[in-house]
């Protein structure tokens, strides 16, 4: 993210990973019928992510008074810091959309914003201190009154999306002038940059200031692309995918939380990151909600990883 | 291809290679404008991809009188034996399409298949001895007729194509049940399995005789399943891709040309061969016809995977 390889000069073996974004239910229909109230949003999937590589991570978020108390009793029980989400009177975020049956596209049949509409961010003193900072798609103004209140975090990371482009592009380049790296999908890509060639969509992102840019392709990996090169991670090819939701916050999470753990932002350590993160986008998509980030070992994580290094292998030729 | 590793036992340094497929003219229309008579046909994208490779390249096509002679002429001057291209009065292949834009669609507006109609592939003494074979998306009858001509070859890979899968399954599943290897895009895999999901898809398509099978898909890279497993090779991300034609057949030419330059089959060299596949592949879409294959050296075929190397390349973690 950090392309001259600057190095966090924390004494703390585990750097703290803040994580601010939306916490929601979701009913979803698709070929595997409709299931309805599941535990969505993207800090939901973030933060499952993020624990198990570190124990330093806090989340800042916003609940209805219809929200389940052992979802937030769960993330707490991982070690995740939930004082930061708040619960106020009014619904949850609650998204509803349907799968086609193939699970390549979806559609969005409904968005009640709830609590989620009059959302104001407020990181708590312990979490002002943040080495890592993801900014899950939340309005971009908030996204910058969190960059108000953090103190000198070594990386921030944004994600963003299709309605932020559309309505609401100052603030959003004015946020993008703030951040270390954009992470988004590939049509988020596209659609912020108004270019169909990825290659050019992230050199066109990049001259907006982020020192770097991750573009999510779902099952086609991901792609870094920096001022000093470029870096893809395979997806795992899996033969049982129930429910593409959460995917690329999980993504986000597994990475974030991979370099919290290492403690450094090397580029070496940035490539291994995102190796994380696709392994824990693929465990995302086996099970519905945050089902597949369930009962997750380091063992088993540590196979995945090393079964997608075994794709990706290699011998160099020489002609 | 074949997953026990076994290993060609010639004394030729270079294997041979025998393509049978089509030799082709097309009209061109996209965002760059309207190119008209084209070098086209799988076979003129494998065998210049493949020539780099090795001397040892013979295709077998059709063509009409109005083909140019130069197109021959300049494959024989790379070393490859296009004693087995037909001439035969009428019109040469002639394939119209239309790409989009973003150049990520396109559509057949016209296909004339001239002196093709009538192909019947007649593969010379000397060819009957190839060691690897190549058959192009050309009808599975003919690719069936081929290998009854062909006397022991290591290794049989296949193309196909929608029309085929469409109107000729019984003699394309007699196909595949003969050959080692299915190389198709992910939509082929996907309409010939009936099954969306790639993985699944390409364990349909291996139970149907195949002991391995490759997928493309285009600027998501290739993946090759076996019985025993599974690689994935990226894409290059180019920033200037001007006419994707060919991309999948040049592809396919580097894979079989690298091969009959290593001159062994096993998983190591598989692999290796399927990206230089993805080295040619990246070369043919930055210009029009086979004129991204021209003029290249080994040293620019070795620097660009040297490039995807390092595109592709991360540190084994611990955790």
């Amino acid at each position: 993210m950090i392309p001259d390889g600057t190095l966090m000069h924390s004494r703390s073996a585990h750097r703290s990973l803040l994580v601010v974004g939306s916490v929601a239910l979701d009913d979803i229909d698709g070929p595997f019928g409709f299931h309805r109230d599941l535990l969505g949003g993207s800090a939901s999937f973030i933060a499952r992510a993020a624990s198990y590589f570190t124990r330093n991570v806090s989340i800042v978020g916003v609940v209805g008074d219809d929200f389940p108390q052992r979802h937030l009793d769960e993330l707490t029980a991982l070690g995740v810091n939930t004082s930061g989400v708040e619960r106020k009177a009014g619904e949850t975020f609650h998204w509803t959309g349907r799968y086609a049956p193939d699970l390549a596209t979806r559609t969005t049949l409904e968005t009640r914003l709830g609590v989620f509409a009059e959302f104001q961010p407020k990181i708590g003193e312990a979490s002002r201190d943040a080495q890592l900072v993801l900014l899950g798609n939340i309005d971009p103004d908030l996204q910058l009154d969190v960059l108000t209140q953090v103190r000198a975090p070594v990386l921030v990371a944004a994600d963003t999306m299709n309605l932020w482009i559309d309505i609401k592009r100052p603030a959003l380049e004015k946020m993008l002038a703030k951040v270390h790296t954009l992470m988004v999908n590939d049509e988020e890509a596209r659609q912020l940059a108004g270019e169909h060639n990825l290659r050019r969509a992230a050199a066109h992102i990049l001259k907006l200031g982020p020192t770097s840019v991750i573009i999510k392709r779902g099952d086609a990996g991901a792609l870094l692309f920096h001022g000093g090169g470029a870096f893809a991670a395979p997806a795992m090819p899996l033969a049982d995918v129930k429910d593409p939701t959460g995917a690329g916050d999980s993504f986000a999470g597994g990475l974030m939380g991979y370099l919290a753990y290492a403690g450094d932002l090397s580029p070496s350590t940035i490539r291994t990151a995102m190796i994380m993160g696709s392994v824990m986008g693929s465990f995302a998509v086996e099970q519905f909600s945050v089902d597949g980030l369930r009962d997750l070992t380091r063992e088993r994580i540590q196979q995945r990883f090393d079964e997608l290094a075994e794709l990706a292998h290699f011998e160099r030729a020489r002609l």
